[in-house]
């Protein structure tokens, strides 16, 4: 008999593992890491499915915390959105969920560690990454991935040990967390079609437009309109305004882990207006060669973290990077809501470096002369000047 | 008396230096350089109205295919949105023009080239630099900037020279082109003020949704729905198209070639559509280390063209990279239009790197074992396990 | 009795496997690409030997301009030193054997590929990434990695099989070819002890300096001194002659595809001297920003390389970015060769940037006035000026 | 009469400057940062000159000690190394200058600031950038780049002035700091002489060869052999040993800010042992992304140093990230010196990523299987699997 801790969601795939493993005699400890996705009563009714299931105790980590300051924070600082696209919901969900499970067996000394996953997805390869690094000495078992269980062979075991439960099958698999609300299946699993308007958890429910102040502070979140409070609080606020204009709803197509195509659709309202406005206010508020520096990194960063590579040592270094370039990323943008849509109106930031005392773009300037003018630009020509004369003459 | 070349745009800078120059007694050529902004009766109306204000002959040089082939082909091949946002209009024009004007000019031998630009921002630049390093002998010759010129005292010199002209200051200026056409003004010289709808040339005049099919080969545009033909008359058909649903329009804050940040509005409908549209086709069809190189690259291309610096050897590299990564980005886009907004539905290609015989992702897959997976995860976790064993350790 | 086709050295390893898969009844045809590292008679005598342990067939495929055009062109276009230090020796060779082999195999419709490396290290990869990839369908054969075995097993079953051939352990393990080669063994595999001068196979044997003339055409290598010739031939000579110098000796940590840190000593006369006479060409014939995409791009390049990864489109955009970057490349460059050391000494170019008819830096220049200069730096200042203007009144 | 601050370095330049300024009748005040080049009899003979020459006041003030926190560090950080060649000796002492000469104008309230370049070369370009960008309110004045002054023209002004010191023009214009010492002149001038024995300052003065150890704590040099202390204390003792061999000389060939290309010599005997020993040890300490990501980050930082953009806020960012990835950068790197040239032997580090309880390169592994390694491999080749299959098909 050995203590097990089992990364438990209450999906069919993870009260198997729970189930068939207390069978055959272990002490399962269920586990839930809440990284937004779960309402109190929900948490609630897992536990009392997990008790039944067999588990030993059931766990619920609070973790919306945690998943804002390791991951989000960065995410915002850095405009990450995957391909040009996708927020990353469900890829760094998975990492805090990890460390939080990883943390949990370790203080509890587990003798393994379970999760659902099958041999085919990324989600198996950040757990296991993850586990390994930390816990190198812990087991990671895995009896879906090992057995190629299928659906069906799941419900007839469960069926057979007397668990009356509904599983029925939707026909997309939702993943929603604080991040963002991920939507796979039928027309994600081709390329031409596109989810109908019924897939999406959160359908169209309001009308006209409205505008929303957003505020930030050397680059967190610090408040909506008159609402300040925990960056937490205001992502969550932020959605429940956002997502009942349907905005933030995409297909995103990526390179998996495994080296497969996916494609994968997703809603999310705060994470895409929230990255949007930020960016804004860096436009405002940073010099050229931050911006371009802070692309090129954090491209390299979402695309690190998605492959579950969270740990790799480069990922504190390029957080060091993103959040020095933040000092001065303080304002207020203004947005616009609308049906399906969103508009950025502009900014005010004391940093803003549209508007110095020198003078502004396009006005007649009294930052140089004409002639200074001309000088700038003939220095600046004299590399490629050169370089079409000697090669003319070659 | 010399043989100029001028600039020559219609407009009052650019009449002012016609008339200015001629009555210096001056032989000055208008040329114009239409990179699509100009319809066959505007142009018509610039040469009566060169002519009448001295010019010894007027010259438009249709340009939009050069401006096709020189840079909107790579534009596409890179999905370059300056910032994230602009599809670089304006800056893209002003080289083309540039080079066009320069070819002119020496071939006919002229003594000078003319342009009306001011000491305060990047067209200076852009013409400056092109004219210089592709003809240092041929000076360069800016009445407005030198003479710091402001409207008042160039519309009271046409005057006095019995010009009897309208010039109204309209409340933006407008710049229309192939590839986008920008919105400059009031609101655009603040950072917190939006373009009213009245502040964009196209207005909103379709209702209800379209869908379109954009069919690509290697990169480039070749047909849309069953319009085939030209890159050049397709960018046209598509632009009429969704124009009318008032799609692509932002403001772009961006850092000027003087060092000023500076904000304009623009309308690129068919511009966003189509980066949009291609880098999605990108997303089915290339590796994702074509994707992550491409897109470095493309950032800095775009940063180089919008400073002028088009004729550094680098951009030609760059050039050959982002063609090589075209070979196999062929097939259908569909999108969908709709007031203010696009969506990509889907694509269809024989290239699509999410369907192989070898299966596909999320499914059942063939390609390996449950054991192969953990092998897989096990070695690629190898480095950061030491990292983090070694460094416990220490 | 299935048809196999052996990636074949004369070693312990790939001797085992064509015994025992001849003695299992299969048709063993031993294959050896030469890479540069084998002489006609040890390739005779590979011959005999191979016959004798029960191949089929014997086949060399000379391999060096396949290695030249495909790959060394690239790595000198490139300057590509691994870790700034290692010219990729023996990665690069095995990109080209597995290449080769793997055509060869297909055009003889060959059941497997058999090759002998361990579980442990780089070459296993390398060769399975591109069999597989170029021949899915045909299965890949390790004894010595299936088996885990070791040398004493492997000889004995040898023995048994009244094979009777002398495998002596050497201390060093030494792998030669056209771009260097490698030394491991002892002291590379501790991270403080050097390797001893008679480690390294060509001992010092040249005294005193000696200068050479090194001509590149458009990047690539057309002759030393008075002698013209294909690259391949040029780059053997060079060895010959700057080997004799012990030049281009070092030892190589870096990180293996499996993620361990790896030591591995190298002597690489030529490819040091090459790279490093091509570079200082580079300095003076390209731009500045052609200088550093190319030294971004060819780092990544050199780690794919290195990582068997020769096959993913992106190196084939990145040598089209490289050719291209090459056109200007031409001239002499001249170097000095002392014992254990080389020194560049200068170049002759007719695109050497720093000569041209406006003038040299440093020299009283009729570039640019003191005005302009100063106009220059003021317009250049603007961004920075404004930054600290704006921050430090916020 | 004006409070002029002027940079003072006993030159020609320097001393028309001031002899000039006083006698029309301003204050001036002759200052002098001192970044290593100078010993305390210079700076005493120095004091005598200015105040001879006029000078109201003469300060000296000594910045090793800011030069090393400022930048070196984070050059050594970052193995910097402009075209992979030269330590940036000059363009990394000018920045300190400035830094330090307009913190002294501020607090003195100065009414000027006086420097002596030229209009031709980088060191105005340093100077001014960072004059304006700290102290837009105080004017510049350099009366040698106005007045395009020639050395007879100044040397005739002083002797007029009754000043009779000895202008003698040295072959080689000699710049010593901590950094390194810059020779520039004759050859330098040219594109393929190179410099002789002679011109470099620091004759070759040992023979045999002997060892080193060299100590890092986080990057930072913390001693060599015995001797602990200060970085710029061992930075000293390093190169009092080293310089005796004649180490790290060579010509540099670089892209100067005003778009020519330049060609200077130097000796760094330290810092080019440093920056090799420090690498070394990183090649031992970091990931494989670590070393990646700094290479292409220093890449430009060392390009903005040197185009003396040293206050972009990108720099700050930069130096964050660098900080940040030295955390296991702490070991000792054996090293053995020779004329001429110097050998890195091996390092010992508690952080050294070579040796783990895990096992080692090469070895027979105990952290994976075959099958696994066989797993990895698969899944590692399937994206490129995936490529080959769908574009044969296509």
């Amino acid at each position: 008999m050995k203590k097990l801790v089992l990364a438990y969601s209450g999906g069919l795939d993870t009260s198997y593992c729970l189930k068939k493993l207390s069978q055959e005699g272990h002490e399962v400890q269920a586990v839930t890491v809440n990284t937004g996705g779960f309402s109190a009563e929900e948490i609630e009714s897992m536990k009392v499915k997990a008790l039944q299931l067999g588990a030993t105790h059931f766990e619920c980590i609070p973790a919306e915390d945690q998943f804002y300051k390791q991951i989000i924070k960065y995410l915002i600082y850095g405009n990450v959105l995957r391909n040009n696209t996708y927020p990353l919901c469900v890829s760094a969900e998975r990492i805090v969920q990890a460390l939080a499970l990883v943390a949990y067996a370790k203080a509890n000394k587990a003798d393994g560690i379970v999760h659902g996953s099958t041999g085919a997805g990324n989600d198996q390869v950040r757990f296991d990454m993850i586990f390994q690094i930390k816990a190198p000495e812990i087991p990671i078992i895995t009896p879906i991935r090992d057995g190629k269980l299928q659906r069906e062979e799941e419900i007839d075991y469960l069926k057979s040990q007397g668990v009356v439960m509904h599983w029925d099958k939707a026909t997309y698999s939702i993943n929603k967390g604080l991040w963002g609300t991920s939507v796979g299946g039928k027309e994600t699993l081709t390329a031409d079609q596109h989810l109908p308007e019924a897939a999406y958890p959160s359908p169209l429910s309001a009308m006209g437009s409205q505008n929303l102040s957003i505020h930030f502070k050397q680059g967190e979140l610090v408040g909506i309109n008159n609402q300040k409070g925990a960056p937490v609080t205001l992502i969550q606020s932020l959605q429940e305004i956002a997502s009942k204009y349907a905005i933030g709803r995409d297909l995103h197509v990526g390179d998996t882990i495994v080296g497969i195509k996916g494609r994968v659709g997703f809603e999310a309202a705060a994470p895409l207006i929230l990255i949007k406005a930020h960016h804004l206010l860096e436009k405002h508020t940073l010099s050229k060669w931050q911006q371009f520096q802070k692309e090129q990194l954090s491209s390299f960063y979402g695309m690190q973290l998605h492959e579950g590579n969270y740990l790799d040592p480069v990922m504190r270094d390029i957080e060091q990077f993103l959040s020095s370039s933040q000092k001065t990323v303080s304002g207020t943008v203004k947005v616009q809501l609308a049906p399906y849509r969103f508009e950025l109106l502009g900014v005010k930031s004391k940093h803003d470096l549209m508007q110095s005392d020198f003078g502004q773009y396009g006005e007649e300037n009294t930052l140089w002369t004409a002639a200074e003018a001309k000088g700038f630009i003939k220095v600046q020509a004299t590399t490629q000047k050169i370089y079409q004369q000697v090669n003319n003459k070659a």
